[in-house]
């Protein structure tokens, strides 16, 4: 079972100009082959169907870990498409029946907008969605750790390419962070199968070949250490993943290690502002606030809610 | 983000005949429209996406609680898949080269087998993968919770008929746990339109019409009061639920709560067996427990894994 | 628009011994490429993206006749598929909570127990959704007759496949009565080309090649020459087809017609019985009633409903 | 069996500009998961595989007449689209081989202009066809109304943003005679609910929170008192429905009820003009007319249509 | 089984101004349903599931020869695509990290860019993938026959649109020729149907309504022949396809014949530069080069590569 | 382009006992995530798409190479399920109107019967469509290479499971040559990564880790020498794949080496008898023959057809 902290884990930027274009390109890092949902699903069905736990614990801890922190990557990416969508529908006299959303028409994905509340799809950057098709869980270690490098290795692609193709702050802090800890992962697998099969794996990184120090975005959290170490994200359990997880960093030599701390410190989330033209969170948003006051105070809680955001 | 706790929520028995027809059906229950994944990533998309989050606390908190207990259900199911599949391939002497699938030829989902490690997929019982069309996000706190009553409704009645298709101890197991919690969410979610909009759904309870009392492996979880508390899935977060979530269980006429426990006590999960004809963990699974021993050697790790098991 | 008789066009049998396996194969005949639902909704959507109308109109006609009949054939397997799943779960003591679906584990499209109430569903043979991608709707006249020629010649194959593998009263009473409609259709279309270009596609007739007079089942309508005429389907409209659907008919020589009733005479459906191990219509079927028979009071009916059921 | 009646429900304007990016949106309301194809088939559906109809008649004809008002909304919807891109390829000049299609490159669906004749799709806004997994039909009827309730919500949703991203006269014209009617139907889910069990979802009204009466293309309809009839859709049958359908409208509080006539007067459709560049009817358009007219005269048909268009 | 040819079957232009809104069209013509991979991939499995071979061996041979050339024709639309893509991102200075991607975000489809290497993906061009379903292989000769008419009538519909819509040399280059050629197959399985059933197809032609001929691009390849021959794209087998193609063709009279030469001379590719931004073949593509340098060097090869290239 | 040569790469058996679910289970190998389509889809379009060939010309004519031994595969796979399928259906008096396909109802992928005419499907072992989605193309090549090795092994796994499910004769026949030469592959991307990047794969192998040579139908191919040779399969392109591929056996540490002869002898395919029950190739076969033989004559062919059959 899993429990929920509230708070991402790497602080994101407020909303500035929206990009309806850009959130539809990052979407390619929520619901595609090679997106989050993926790794995360990925890693969770492949920690459920294992098998042999005891026999091979420090695999298993190290998988559930990395599982484990993919959820927050999705909510790293769905966080940053909901950002560039804020304000791309007029707020203050946006509310319907007006034509408050032919600003839009014919920019990025119309589900952004039609079927959503200006808010993140399990759909990649074409609007297709995601499927179990791109989950590979055949229980064979060899063959799951296999699969799991060379996922990360897509994934680095697709963010570099986001990377690439979108300036928006939020998608710029996005995949800087993304790149880091994507690589922890990426390095984590081919460590696994090497200390598994003695294949050596290091002379394949960095892949794509552009070094992740490159990118002005990564480095802040480079210098903080965040490309070596991995996170067992659970208070007490999955301590073992240690006994895999070690030995120099394919490109800077460091030592690889695993975190004291259970996960990084992380940073509250921004209360995104309502967008009543797509009725999020209602057509007229001040209702459902008046009503929860209401609720709120009859429950006896204080005035200001106890909420966790930036 | 997450952490993981490495127990399930409630214990299940351990694997006894194999059942790979009844792995099939209980698929629906995980990778179906209706499943586990489904309800999992409803909430947790609708909690990203949720906008005004201070402004509506309760409803939030409410969601994210909700959504994080679904991890857990999905654990469950995939638990139970691969409880019934062990041993449907010979464990002794069922290392290919050999017939050893022979007996599963035509029998359940051939990717139980072929694709995967006798392991659970994010497929339904027609072994079509689950996809993202069956989220619902529209940002919209009336129509989400609309939506949401209505999925748990269409997710009770699929375990109610996979209680009665399937006789497995597991399966059995499973459902009687699900049908209760899942109907403290399908309660949670009813009353929070109510107290959102003032409609009364509690006459729909029971939906379907058949009590959850009369289903024989409902009773001790009743029995325990696990039909009437929300846990918030959380060590400090998402306090604030009780606001929405009380009144009276619409079948019971008993309060509902919120737990103050951050989460049920839950059990460990068995260690179920490698089954080397379809190379989970590997074809000769000793040497992985071999390799895996001296790793753990090296890392100065106690000779009993840290794991928990039952 | 459409106006709803409640008759079928054909009488069915009512349920007698369950086939849940035959009843999963019946279903190409609905959800298939080739299957009703595509005839269907391809003519009906040609029919709304008709250019030119009056220009056409022969065409025009001929096209909504066809089409509209063909909702009458989706009625008709729906219907089959239900007689064939009646009785499948016990009647009378088949309530939950009891294994009353574990005859059914592993046979036949799990979606007609779990998903459905033994009820017929938009899938194929496998179990897999229709889809819009079997919707050819080019615009081009030339080429949506000679699809359309194709569609109904890929159909008669299915329907003659179905025949071989399933021997259930309601599905044989089912194929025979399509085979001879499907076959008007055929011509229709075949002709409808030769009458615009002046190619001669008779010499393609049978196809598949087993004339339709060898399947017993068929018999019957052919000696009320049901395989001879178009029927407008509509009470007034659709006046012209005849000005292209005329000439002898491929097979026999008899001359084709357009009849003068609106719609063949049709037979009223069995009124198919509450299968409530399956919640259909409910876990406690009686209850509906009784409320049903309140409103009915209430609302001044007479005692006896007003349908029309066989 | 249903009968066809050549008139849409209501007027729709006649070409004007041409506006693929927003035929494309409109599309949504035509094969997304919550456009007319979905209410039709799914109440159609439900229809077949009603059990026990005697039983609960007036429940089963509430059903058999929306479903079959639902055909002319897809009807409605596939003439708007027609109409919106009509004109987007050149008329007179736009002859291949040219370049006529150079102009609507990278806007709206390609689909509209490639695969299909400047016409209507069985897709989404997205251009992802429309598939049967969009269709709830469990049999149980608590189920299915609670659906319909929802499906009819999240219908409406749409509705509301196509209207506030596209301007064109039709599709203004189309989203406000929906409204209205899908309104009605709305109330009808939630009023045969309200009669089954109790629960009370007038509340519930409107959803979202936006009043129909704010619309400006609602408010001749509502005039009309379209937001309270309900149409049997049928000459003679589905006479029940009144015993479910009554009381007052949630947000008027007007009094429901059901229409003396079988259907609303309705109006002909524009018969849009060929664009062939697109081939459609033809490349060469007057060739088929002159066919068309040859194969009239042969069979003494009037020199004019009989065909009925505005 | 194959062997391959270096050569494309005719040749194209090099890149010149990228359009990767043009090639995002293209695409229909490589992943549609009416693409080359459909005609290519129904043909081959046709001719895997050929029953009765020797007793129907012009057949046979006609449907191996056709399927053969279809793989030329995917190369063909690939390359185009290619070339389309190439210069769309930066040369010089495009290398990450920067925003070398940023003018083609919310231009033709992001797959080309994110997912691929500015290349041809087997998608349409709604960037939906090609699916199994596209074939139809019944093994009913008749049926297959019927079929493949009808598949290659809308195949030449889809390259028309393309063409009008596309003006991009190597667009023009491609449909010019893919219009030849595929009108021979359109015609070789109309005459492979004549010749079996009698019935005659010829006044079919051309479909859509508009002569070849008349398209500048193709009339180079009708004046070298190219629209009357089949080649048979073997050395040694398949010879006998002559017995079924031969006759007149429909539009110019001229007599049908299978070429003695195997297959065209063909014209070898552009050697396509390298697309740094999108790391094709490589970030670095200069290393690239500079190792495989080293390994032709180590195994004796001469400095100059052997391929062929433009 | 291509030119194909009318053998298979290796002998398979004739029909035997029919064998319906183990053809079922087979088109896994053919149109799953890791089938045969999948490698020859993945490789030729990689090839499609290889940018600065001269540049780095081993490594494009390895690609080439493989890509085009994997058409043949494909070829192997489907001739199996036709074999396998042979017999399912009475063949004497197996012709409508009869109930000769009541023997294969409920049993294995029913669209072999009623949509195919016993013949192999673009389908997986589920009867889902192989789909465009499972080609990985970033035109990187070290990903590539790096996703092509993994592809291996995944099908490497796939062909093993099958080969235990499966005893029929052609499918043991299939398997253990498909291991041998699907080997070949898999060492061929390892070592081309290896020396791309110096990073050694080496000790990865066997993955899965049952060594080939343990297989009995594998055995006949490795003493001859098969595990060893890439065949270049083109009569004079592709020369200079043996810069990649050279060096020793992962598992054996004999040298590979690049095969002087373009291709393997192969073998003729058996001619597959006619299915009269599924008008494979029609429901009168010797009708077909005789039309054939007339056509024959017609055009001066001998008496014996010329084709290549066992």
């Amino acid at each position: 079972m899993i429990l929920r902290v509230d708070s991402l884990q790497t602080a994101l930027p407020p909303p500035s100009d929206p990009d309806p274009a850009g959130a539809s390109a990052v979407q390619e890092l929520l619901g595609g082959k090679f997106g989050e949902m993926s790794t995360w699903l990925n890693y969770t069905f492949q920690s459920f169907n294992f098998r042999s736990r005891q026999g091979a614990r420090p695999y298993y801890d190290l998988l559930c870990s990395i599982a484990t922190e993919e959820f927050g990557h999705v909510e790293l990416v769905s966080t940053t498409v909901n950002t560039m969508l804020t304000g791309a529908s007029p707020i203050d006299d946006g509310r319907a029946p007006a034509a408050s959303l032919a600003g839009v028409k014919g920019i990025g994905n119309p589900h952004h907008f039609i079927a959503g509340g200006q808010g993140a799809l399990p759909q990649n950057s074409q609007g297709r969605p995601w499927n179990g098709d791109y989950v590979f869980s055949s229980g064979d270690l060899v063959e799951d750790l296999t699969h799991n490098f060379f996922l990360e290795t897509g994934a680095r692609n697709n963010k570099l390419k986001v990377y690439e193709m979108v300036e928006h702050p939020a998608a710029r802090a996005l995949t800087g962070y993304l790149l880091v800890r994507g690589g922890v992962h990426q390095v984590a697998y081919a460590r696994a199968l090497e200390r598994l099969t003695g294949a050596d794996l290091m002379k394949l990184f960095p892949a794509p070949r552009i070094p992740t120090d490159k990118i002005p975005e990564c480095k802040p959290h480079i210098k903080a250490g965040e490309h070596l170490k991995l996170y067992r994200f659970s208070e007490k359990d999955f301590t073992e993943s240690g006994a895999v997880f070690n030995g120099p960093h394919p490109e800077t030599g460091e030592d690889l290690f695993v975190a004291e701390e259970p996960h990084p410190e992380g940073a509250p989330a921004h209360d995104l502002p309502p967008q009543p033209a797509v009725f999020a969170p209602s057509f007229a948003p001040e209702e459902i606030v008046e009503i929860a006051n209401k609720l709120r105070d009859k429950a006896g809680l204080p005035k200001r809610p106890a909420g966790n955001v930036a």
